[in-house]
């Protein structure tokens, strides 16, 4: 069995925890794995790494290889969209790709950014709907809902298909319903939300994507024959110029919409599992441990008679004082206080940002980079204090700065730095100085993280005064 | 006339922005300058600094003097008491001290965390009082309501001193109402607000507090007598041990209490000035501007249909959507977010956070210092990162580390360290390492600041590992 994860996301609705460059998937959101880590775990007993491929935007390409690089993840199962064009054509063209060597797998689809507990029912169910799917359907999973909810799609099941089996004809797809109708829903028993997770063989699907989306069909033969190698370190897969043209001017579509609720050959496979595609906020209460007044607070929160309120910080001290429905959510650059059933409407708060060009939308205070991170610690009129962290074995770009002087101090691991074409090793406690103009590069090539600070010096200290005269990671 | 400032406070109702360390008048609340600077400021048209008293406890003595340099204050006109016992000790104390010299001046009394608008009207308001006073009156400033606040007390005026004058007798001394007093008080305009502002002959007060406060007319003498330079560079004035023993056993009593309510001969000058005793955060709603739905925001505010609230930050932006009625107030250590009709019970948190021994009730992230301040940027397993900013002509103590050694970068200024007997001059730029067990001082001998990042590495990184051999501050 195959599985296609579907990584996309826009980072706006879980502000400022996620931001554009750290969309919801990327994030921690519960526990201490991020969502997408969750994804893979979930799945891994019964899809081995090698057959998990991920869909998502080249923007996080390299941070989703480093998320999975744990797992043995191999950078080529990555296939990176030039731009979102919603599920279908995300799971069209990693279909068709799998379609040269093994068309008659199962693929099953799964979405990056959901919370599923009961992971052993959830595999139960997955088991079922592989067999369902080898018979030629199109299976869904249908999640038995524990509350009228008004933010999901729902499905209506029909008769079992084999008798006393776990599978059923699909009545009618349901969108998202007034409460009144919810609440039907949930005390008829025959009704399901649509989880976005589907199982179907490889020639099902393409045979579905010919009959009902033909545009989509017509592109993905080209499509596919484009994907090569990405430049860097990270070789996943990324569309050549031509494809990234045809990409961009698909139409936005869900498999939903395009294939499911009008194919004639679809399935539903029951899962009893506490499922959420937690999306907003407010959500959190439905996947956290709530405490006696139904508040979710990290730690370092001191509160006095608060209820109903999320608080998510970091180490920051967070005192709350009789608050009622409040989320808040503190990061080290940006904080959110916002009435808890308006969640929703943060979404609308980062567009309002993006108008003013804020870019606190972007990413956040520790900005990824391919050979590790940076954090800015603090930035004044002139001088700006940076924590950078190298990963073992990684190299900054053999760069300069015009403007600026800067002096690295190692705190942690060892480095070595080339400067004006000298070998320097830098020791735990040992600084250098780097000219302004000169030509320099850090690395570590030790087994353990290095830390170093760096301290900007100059009348203007800016991110893009730096040129770059070698790259690993196909920067220069 | 003389003027004394009770610069008392426990920095407990605007936590986070106050601190045990930085109570409400050595904070900015509205405007550039801190409350007790505003205080000094509100007076000196009428009183020159040489004759302005400041009484304050010991802990906030040197920041006092800090925040008053640039008015030339002198600090032997800061008494500082070991402890706080209410406004009658203190006004006692300076009264018996102003009374060797000039007995039969007018001393004028302000509380320095008070805001006043209009400050022509408050001036005039002083200069009456002050003839007033000059006939043997303890005379009361008393300020016209504008709402019918349930959180002063109230005085009810008498009938005019002479014909035609703006100064009255007083009725009675009225404790804070409920509501339907309070608008019985406003509507009937004999009423006024107690301001805490006082005026009387030195003789007139110490007379009275012999009649109406024996006891501590008693220690009076005693108390004067031990008064003393304190060590370190500002030589402001203290008791001795056997004043302190003695301060330290005096009732707790307030002026309004122990002699206002009781003497026969009070005065009462009515102010027409906005005024408010800001005693907790919803009191900003009176001294701010408000935007059209009721908002008081400081910069770096971006919101979404809010009403009613105080969102109150530095540098970080601060995203609120649809809050109602909510307090947020952002420090770098510290977050509150409180409802605004709650915010009498910002005491209790801190309250609550004292037991918890949590440290952000005592000071900021940037500690003051007699020689400057430090402010600790990122604290990590194995390094501490510090801006070190050191004041003009000002030096840290000779010391040593027995843990740790230290990195120090020159950012901004030039220093001058003292290293095992070593004199080393550091311009911007540049670096020195300063080893464990090494005996290290730095000073900032020149006319700029001087700004300089410690990076400190070592197993153990706590302040108190510090050995001080010498000290221009009296802290060896």
């Amino acid at each position: 069995m195959y599985a296609v994860i579907l990584a996309g996301g826009s980072g706006t609705r879980f502000w400022p925890k996620s931001r554009e460059l750290f969309p919801k998937q990327l994030i921690t959101i519960t526990g201490a794995k991020t969502m997408l880590q969750n994804t893979v775990e979930r799945i891994l007993p019964l899809v081995p790494i090698e057959n998990i491929f991920v869909v998502t935007n080249e923007l996080h390409a390299v941070e989703t290889c480093k998320q999975l690089a744990e797992y043995g993840f191999n950078p080529d199962r990555l296939i990176a969209e030039p731009a979102g064009r919603n599920t279908a054509p995300a799971i069209g063209l990693a279909a068709k790709i799998l379609s040269r060597k093994t068309p008659e797998a199962v693929m099953g689809v799964f979405p990056a950014d959901h919370v599923v507990e009961d992971g052993d029912s959830f595999l139960n169910a997955l088991r079922e709907a592989e067999s369902v799917a080898l018979r030629g359907y199109l299976v869904t999973i249908g999640i038995k809902p524990t509350r009228p909810e008004t933010g999901y799609g729902y499905i209506k099941k029909g008769p079992p298909l084999d008798n006393g089996g776990g599978s059923f004809q699909v009545e009618r797809f349901v969108e998202k319903p007034d409460l009144p109708s919810a609440k039907r829903f949930l005390e008829h028993n025959g009704y399901f939300w649509n989880s976005g997770v589907f199982l179907w063989k490889v020639s099902t699907i393409l045979e579905e994507i010919k009959l009902r989306l033909p545009e989509l069909d017509a592109c993905l033969k080209t499509l596919a024959s484009t994907v090569a190698e990405s430049q860097g370190k990270y070789s996943y897969r990324v569309l050549g110029a031509k494809g990234k043209e045809i990409y961009n001017s698909i139409a936005s579509i869900s498999v939903d919409y395009g294939i499911m609720e009008k194919s004639q050959r679809v399935a539903l496979v029951p899962a009893s599992v506490r499922w959420s595609d937690v999306g907003s906020w407010n959500a959190l209460e439905e996947v956290s441990a709530k405490d006696a007044s139904g508040n979710v607070f990290s730690s370092n929160v001191v509160s006095l008679d608060c209820s109903g309120s999320i608080v998510q910080g970091n180490d920051r001290l967070i005192a709350a004082v009789g608050i009622k429905n409040i989320v808040v959510v503190d990061t080290p650059d940006a904080l959110l206080v916002c009435e808890k059933n308006r969640s929703q409407d943060v979404r609308r708060l980062v567009e309002k940002m993006n108008e003013e060009r804020r870019t606190e939308t972007k990413v956040h205070a520790t900005v990824p980079k391919p050979w590790g991170s940076y954090t800015v610690l603090e930035k004044r009129a002139n001088y700006l204090l940076k924590r950078i962290e190298v990963l073992p074995g990684e190299k900054l770009s053999l760069q300069s700065h015009r403007h600026r002087s800067e002096h690295w101090l190692v705190v942690s691991g060892a480095a070595e730095v080339e400067l004006d074409g000298r070998k320097i090793p830098l020791a735990r406690h040992q600084s250098l100085d780097i000219p302004q103009g000169s030509k320099h590069r850090l690395c570590n090539p030790g087994d353990a993280p290095l830390t170093i600070i760096e301290t900007q010096i100059g009348e203007t200290l800016e991110e893009d005064d730096i040129v770059r005269y070698e790259d690993l990671y196909g920067r220069s």
